[in-house]
């Protein structure tokens, strides 16, 4: 018997249809012998409806309301969805946040998970042979005030519970049947991958894999919890498990470096400040300034000098962009730069895999493969496990393409210890 | 400064622009320096549109579930009206049930409230300067689960929050500007009542009159709230005032009878058991088994015996007479009686006033009165402060006509002691 945590989104319970289908999935995990705890979002286009109905009465309204009006929609699916659950003879409680005690900061619309204390109850409703259904994304602040966690945080709600119960693994439902190699949509040859690591799949979040968000991720990875990413409109897919360290030697003993994937990220912009005097601590001054300011910066570069002069580059969310540029432009002449160049027609394009770091090798063939292509490199990162290149938007599927190939990864057997599958 | 807590109806929430009005309407008695709470129940359809989902799924939802997913309608309201306020630049903070700690019993759907634990913080908002709007017809059980009240519940809500903060008044606002001498809709002379006593506004609710829930004026009399029943739509119109001894004699110090009002009510049936043997305690085990079973009886009448053979008869809510029939007529059948007999077709015309008890001329009048209409009395019952007649269904107008008529209430002028205005 297996504790399980499964968390659906807001399209799989979109419908009354679709959430007795989610209703039937949980019965028959349930009848297996498990027990079962679900996370849901709100569903489908319901957070819309809402935001526009706040925004009919008032275009700027307080983020505490805006979470007590948000918080509705969870409450309506897990309702609805342990309704159905009954429906089908199996007993079913629902919870909201406030109830399974999810305790945030105080951050109204983006509050961070700080504590669960409410797993009591929850472990009740399962001993008494309960399908538990847990509202995601939403907590109860310290003061007893709604709070909801932003981007991402139906995931996180999942994982963070899974964690607190204990659970045998935390299954993440989506559109998608699991991390694939690429993007299937620009990399037609891209496969699933069957087993991660955690530092992988943050990477891949990191750079752009959309199937699971980062900071769900980060939570797994902090206490052990064993991620399964699942399709809710194919049962059969086996999806993608990511785990500390995912045993992939079994059939092959090679110490070949293991690439897990190819990431590309079209959501950034990147921002050059031209000739700006080439002094200790300028890179400081600057990073420090917009850190002050909350901008998230992703890959710097700061080129060679010349003649006491450099270019310094930085990437961040396209976003961002409108409401950073007059401050980067004030920094750029207060420290004697020429002027601020942005360029949002850019494309991240990383290749991630743990082991990466013990074969320098990897990096070259990486710019080799894209120097063929004839595909111009603007800016290069690199971590132990990942090296991200940013090249023109227009390159990007390109650049994805052949690096899936270059590296193997087109194959439908197992290939550098990734197992992937059609 | 006054404390005031008012309280809006689904109908008053219906749309983004009533929410504005209704936040207008707030706003103004802010700002004229009172301290307002303001109580309001989900928009509109919101509740149908939710019953309608809950029953796509489960044709039988489980009550708790129900209650989970009901008392969303009422935060959304919350949220969006204290959005409203915001907007026009006072502060405003919204609270669930569960936050301001209303707590119940255990029915869910139709839950009683025990307790009020949170008026702290409701407190603490109002003295920051802030419009505090409470989610009405909800509230959370001891287990902390979240229950509603049922039919009636918004009313009942800011009845007893009132009580709890020790406001100066309770505003039930509503489509219909206040209480009238009789329904307008049948009665075209009726004229808004300006002041009534708890108990002539128990009589008024509990025999038809629908402008007050029976159990918020209950709630009411019971800790002495003052309410001011008062129109949405028309914000000049003075409504009614309901409190434990008006002050009605200041023009006038006749000690004639208070007639406050005609109520008539149509969704009552009419039972009766024919030709029962007339022996004692015949009467107690018939409705010791119809409490039993939870069946509200209104009227009761045990004809004079003839032959040792009665018809006892009662009236009870239409709404439970299929459910009922089976077990009236086993009843019926073990009493030894000859046959039930149900008329669905039959009005209850109630004549309501303080002091009618001193005047036995009242009911004689009142008798009097139908029967120059031709009216048939198929039932009669009286308290201290009404007398209530079954009649035809067909005679309900004309009876409540009559007796608008026959006992002064058609004057525009001071009438019996009561002012009433049109």
């Amino acid at each position: 018997m297996a504790l399980v945590v499964a968390k659906f989104g807001g399209s799989s319970v979109a419908t009354a249809e679709r959430i007795k289908n989610v209703a039937s999935r949980l019965v028959r995990r349930h009848n297996a012998g498990n027990q079962v705890v679900c996370v849901v979002s709100a569903m489908g286009d319901n957070t819309d409806h809402l935001l526009d109905l706040a925004h009919s009465v008032n275009p700027n309204p307080s983020a505490r309301e805006m979470d007590m009006l948000l918080s509705t929609g969870e409450q309506v699916s897990v309702a609805v969805l342990a309704m159905a659950v009954q429906a089908l003879g199996v007993p079913a409680v629902s919870h909201t946040g406030a109830q399974v005690g999810i305790v945030t900061d105080e951050s109204y619309t983006a509050a961070k998970i700080g504590a669960i204390v409410g797993v009591e109850r929850l472990r009740k409703d399962l001993d008494e042979g309960n399908i538990v259904v847990v509202a995601g994304f939403q907590g109860i602040n310290e003061a007893g005030e709604i709070t909801t966690l932003g981007r991402g945080g139906s995931d996180t709600t999942a994982v963070a519970l899974a964690a607190a119960v204990g659970a045998d693994y935390c299954e993440i439902y989506s559109d998608v049947d699991g991390v694939y190699t690429a993007d299937p949509r620009i990399c037609p040859k891209a496969h699933r991958i069957e087993r991660l690591s955690y530092d992988e799949m943050l990477e891949l979040s990191a750079n752009g894999a959309g199937v699971l968000q980062l900071r769900a991720v980060e939570f797994a990875s902090k206490y052990g919890v064993v991620i399964h990413a699942r399709s809710t409109f194919l049962p059969d897919s086996k999806g993608t498990i990511i785990e500390e360290a995912p045993d992939r030697m079994d059939t092959n003993y090679s110490e070949g470096v293991v690439i897990s994937g190819i990431a590309h990220d079209l959501s950034e912009a990147k921002i050059t400040m031209r000739h700006v005097p080439d002094r200790s601590g300028i890179a400081a001054t600057i990073f420090t300034r917009l850190g002050e300011m909350g901008v998230n910066v992703d890959i710097i570069i700061q080129d060679v000098s010349h003649d006491g002069l450099t270019d310094i580059s930085f990437t961040t969310p396209m976003d961002d962009v409108e409401h950073i540029t007059g401050t980067v432009s004030e920094i750029c002449r207060e420290i004697g730069g020429e002027g601020v160049e942005i360029n949002t027609h850019i494309a991240k394009v990383s290749l991630v895999g743990a082991g990466m770091k013990s074969y320098p090798g990897v990096a070259a063939k990486m710019f080799r493969t894209l120097a063929d292509a004839k595909i111009n490199i603007s800016m290069i990162s690199t971590s132990p496990i990942c090296i991200s290149t940013v090249v023109d938007a227009d390159e990007c599927a390109h650049a994805v393409q052949a690096l899936h190939t270059a590296f193997g990864l087109d194959s439908e057997e197992e290939e550098n210890n990734v197992k992937v599958v059609r």
